[in-house]
């Protein structure tokens, strides 16, 4: 009997947003594994301190660095790819030897999660489980007490990768949208929504629903530091009452 | 002192779903308030059964009857305003009288959920707190083991209500889409996902996570019955290994 693959999804930080699920797969386990830089412990697995069970295999999985790579770039893909087949490989160990595999997510496993680049490799070959989690954006917006999406809205959920005109085409084409990944894409951000006529209703968060977490209008908001997991949150619901 | 509002999501369905968090706010609340049609128990009180505390005061929030009459006619507006309005009156009662009140909101409160109606006519008058829930799209795409959204993707949250040209037009620019309240509007998604290019693609989901779920490729859907709240998803990540 070979072991059980699942993807757990964490929340997007404190740790009772943990669904039930989430902590018994993660106190069931044999084998616990999670992304993080070299030598740290990973946003994933500090959320679920409080509760993993003493002799579980921990199994780190420590990402490349390629800080100064362009991501189009071959040698960025190369590595990457080597990464995620080493984890893979490192994971099929444990299930083969019939231990259930538990890899921590950070929010949803299926939305924009690493878990995804193991999921396809090894879902073929085993069985495997994908337990969702409450994501980022949908932390964020409720910490913000900030209603998000009503009725016949769209959402639109934008990387701040994006070239400034296909955001600002996009933000100009949504009632609500969430802007990810803002990091050092911020000033253009700002511009885009300036642009749009949405800037005023912008809001901006930092590790939302984390002990250190920061919130603020974007307009207020007097620097463009910012993490590259902040979110920027563009309400709809226009008839509000 | 007055009571305190949570708006407490409930996740898509299963029980395991709902967060840690969640369900202390359920078993410690006063006042437990759901949206259900008259008569009925509401899908989000089905949800936390086992959870509930003896003693609870429960407040069903039964929505008017508002079948035949179109959303955009005054007759229409002005029923559901009203139904919002009192709902709010019976839940100032409590807080007034110092009971802390949850709200049961299915999947997340913010995103979509009725509680929002209450939510912006309390949260200025009392505290106001929003426990976020896994949606119910998040709760479909792991059931169906679909990864969704990865890298630069954009993900478009598209109501089934939209024009077939709208539908089309957004679908034809966008990696991964989710459709909502598909309903009576299967055949107008249907063909406007075939026109995209997606059909192929797209994947039906009704009651995701529930004990009666159906999923299927919506390809090989033989009819075009659907609950209304049914999720039809477009996965995106084209460069998957």
């Amino acid at each position: 009997m070979t072991g059980r693959l699942i993807g757990v999804g964490t929340g997007p930080g404190d740790p009772d947003l943990l669904t039930v699920k989430a902590v018994k797969a993660i106190q069931n386990c044999d084998v616990l594994a999670w992304f993080a830089k070299e030598g740290r412990r990973g946003n994933g697995r500090g959320i679920v301190d409080g509760i993993v069970r003493d002799g579980t295999i921990e199994l780190p999985l420590y990402y490349p660095v390629t800080t100064e790579i362009h991501r189009q770039k071959p040698e960025y893909v190369h590595q990457v790819t080597s990464f995620y087949e080493a984890a893979t490989e490192a994971i099929a160990v444990h299930l083969d030897a019939g231990r259930n595999v538990a890899v921590l997510s950070e929010g949803d496993p299926l939305f924009y999660g690493s878990y995804m680049h193991l999921h396809v490799r090894l879902a073929g070959r085993y069985t495997a489980e994908v337990i969702p989690g409450v994501t980022a954006m949908s932390g964020c917006w409720s910490q913000a007490n900030l209603p998000i999406v009503q009725g016949d809205d769209i959402l639109s959920v934008l990387p701040g990768t994006l070239d400034e005109d296909q955001l600002l085409r996009r933000l100009r084409d949504t009632e609500a949208a969430v802007i990810m990944k803002v990091g050092r894409n911020l000033p253009k951000i700002r511009r885009a929504l300036a642009e749009a006529g949405r800037i005023n209703d912008a809001i901006y968060v930092e590790r939302g629903t984390m002990a250190n977490t920061a919130m603020t209008p974007l307009a207020a908001k007097s620097d463009d530091e910012a993490p590259y997991f902040s979110i920027v949150l563009v309400p709809g619901w226009k008839t509000k009452p």
